[in-house]
């Protein structure tokens, strides 16, 4: 019912960033490649291209996230693009309309790239369902499904030291039944070639049929980190405390958290990854997210740059695209 | 008490817009013309104009409303304008200061056109009178008094189908006593010349007086619309159920909501308007407002161009003008 | 344990501006002799430079202050910097955040200009002792400790009036024990030679040590500002009444509250300073904070010109730097 599909246009071209799901191997290269030619740009003084000058993007969060919401903003504006910031959540006049008129206003509004974050999975494929074609939506985390720029910042970070993703082993850790960024993660690995993907949590939070998506599941992560190359640690949303799916944190901490002695299991050149922000002392000890095998902070400086290849190749603005 | 002329400088030239009564039938059309050549701008794939750059436009709100901060917003951006927003009614530091010692800060700042929306009817006057001659208002709704730009871009869409404003047949439905939009509305339509112009509603929402603006009115929607060009909606204040003075959603529908069996008494190329966000089953149905007769989108994208030339003209920068 | 030295570099050149204790007058007068040159941009009717064009100046405010907040980002977008505002104390996201954290995900975005409002006295020492060279932090208030762009947009305005420091007598009115604004005055005012300056309060509002600072102490405001040149009240802290600190706002004003009457104490060119927002009937009268002797607007208008100087300097982008 939620696939990739739509974010395609008639000639295969990607039109909207939904989902990693159904992305080939080249359409993530595409996207990683541009996005190092950005990076460059990041490092300048002048930080600025005019690719999207005179657009306007909208971050419409239905969610507050100061953080995700700080990114798109800056990537757009690196970009040379107008920003409208609409935080939904806070908004009297916008939370009693419906998903597709609030949509349908800022589009007449002759806006033409969103940047969606949404409570309820599917929200931003559905309003990518019912645009005109002038129109660019990019999902930045809807329900527990997609968070596709994530997963795609986390494998371009991923490339830059470990480029050979068909010979990785990659554990991704902590509570992957809610976790919108795995879920991506693991399409977007999987499009690059990776055969070992091995996730580790809690019994209570893996999903039934998480096989299914050609990974391998642990519940000792003693077990499943042992000399991987990649640790991808997930946050742990701690309202999920109170469902009684989860121990306290001390004993999630004792039972699945990163210490520096469990990441000696790992290769010794193995990194460490987190969306972020940490929850430090309850999935990661603060000497493995300061320490030398973390690239936490390059995560962060890379999701400018894929950002800016998203938003500029998705709209037909990337240098050498045709108009 | 409140009347236009505070608008006007010495040589009657547009230096603040803060009611559309007491504009003459040209002052419209220079707007409305000024606004036809934006649109073209907002139509490019760039949808800039340089005529604001190094420019402030303060977004002052004293009632929260995201969807007309963010028109205006958009407005002034595609001038080249930077954009200030206050939003008061959240600031704590402001609430305690008084409007005029506000303003006064904002003006010293060197910020030379506000945008300002507040409760109480003939605040943007009362700030407009009081503010040197650098500095430009525009009255984005104050109380149940006026709301200019909204008026403007109404009979800009209008203009854009039935421009014979002498000959066309206007219908205003809904809550006309507490109303900002439809007194701005009546002004502006009778300032391009339209005799009919008949205001419908339960009798308990019509104004005493409000025939003396040279308007009919009807408590009999059936009869009001019958053979209309033109039918205005009104947004319904749900709050104003609380008070009685309304029934309940429900019956008020029934009443005075617009089905498409009752838009077929008006004139089979009559178009509908609605300043938005509608309620849909409350004064509209979803099929009249997302059928082919409703232009609501089509005002909500001339409200960047109406409000474009509105900036422009007050500050003496629309094209041609003298400096 | 907090001093100035941490806001300069190796060689001596100011990179953070973080207090004005330990500037000397040099230091001072190099400030504003460039903000001179910003405050003829801000006359002009295009109030824009290129200096900071593709830098992101970031307004982190761990306190809300829509005042001081419009300031810097005025400031920063006359300079042409992209802004980007965070309002943490509303911001769930960084709320749970260590502030190290927190600022090494905004560097991590390549952020290198922040602006920051903290209620912990030390903040933004702590964290300019903390980031690497390419990053620069302005401090905006932090606590009961600094606020130096004030202190330094205050003795702009002051040299504009009266530019022999070493001449002038100042006396400084008010809370002189929790006055941040005061604290950074001061240090000012003696860098550019002040031999007189009187703190003048209630006893229980005026810091044991004061004297230490080289300044006399009253508590008898008619005699305090006899024969002064120059005149700063303090915005009172109406919180500070209920903590039996003070008496009601009537005996305050009774007291210490600057009357037309008191003010013809001073000599008759004095001027009358107030960082605003003044409480009229409080702290001052409104016949004074509107009187000729007035200048709380100009200080608005400085601060945005100081407040570009600071930006352009400290980062290195002031015309005729090196590079």
């Amino acid at each position: 019912m939620i696939d990739g599909d739509v974010q395609f246009d008639a000639n295969g071209r990607l039109r909207h960033c939904l989902t990693t799901e159904g992305l080939s191997g080249d359409q993530v290269r595409e996207i990683l490649d541009l996005a190092e030619s950005f990076a460059d740009v990041n490092d300048k003084s002048i930080k600025k291209v005019p690719l999207l000058r005179g657009h306007t993007v909208v971050n419409l969060f239905f969610e507050t996230s100061t953080r995700t919401r700080s990114t798109f903003e800056l990537a757009a504006k690196r970009l040379s693009a107008d920003v409208l910031n609409i935080d939904v959540a806070r908004s009297a006049t916008t939370k009693g309309e419906s998903l597709l008129d609030t949509i349908a206003n800022l589009r007449a509004m002759q806006c033409e790239l969103f940047v969606m974050r949404h409570p309820d999975s599917g929200a931003a494929h559905y309003v990518a369902g019912h645009v005109d074609e002038a129109v660019h939506v990019i999902n930045a985390g809807d329900g527990q499904h997609a968070h596709p720029t994530q997963a795609l910042l986390d494998v371009f970070t991923i490339r830059r030291h470990k480029p050979a993703f068909a010979d990785l082993s990659v554990a991704i850790v902590g509570d992957l039944r809610h976790s919108r960024v795995a879920r991506s993660q693991i399409h977007a690995l999987r499009a690059l070639g990776t055969r070992d993907i091995r996730v580790i949590g809690p019994r209570t939070l893996l999903p039934a049929a998480v096989e299914s998506l050609g990974v391998t599941a642990h519940d000792d992560i003693d077990r499943g980190i042992a000399d991987v190359d990649v640790i991808i640690m997930l946050r742990l949303q701690r309202e999920r405390m109170e469902h009684a799916l989860l121990p306290s944190e001390r004993e999630y901490f004792a039972g699945w958290g990163l210490t520096p002695e469990r990441l000696r299991r790992a290769r010794p050149d193995a990194i460490v990854l987190h969306p972020g922000p940490t929850n430090r002392g309850v999935e990661i000890h603060s000497a493995v997210a300061d320490g030398p095998q973390s690239v936490i902070l390059e995560q962060v400086t890379n999701g400018i740059a894929v950002r800016m290849a998203v938003m500029a190749l998705i709209t037909g603005n990337a240098p050498g695209q045709p108009a």
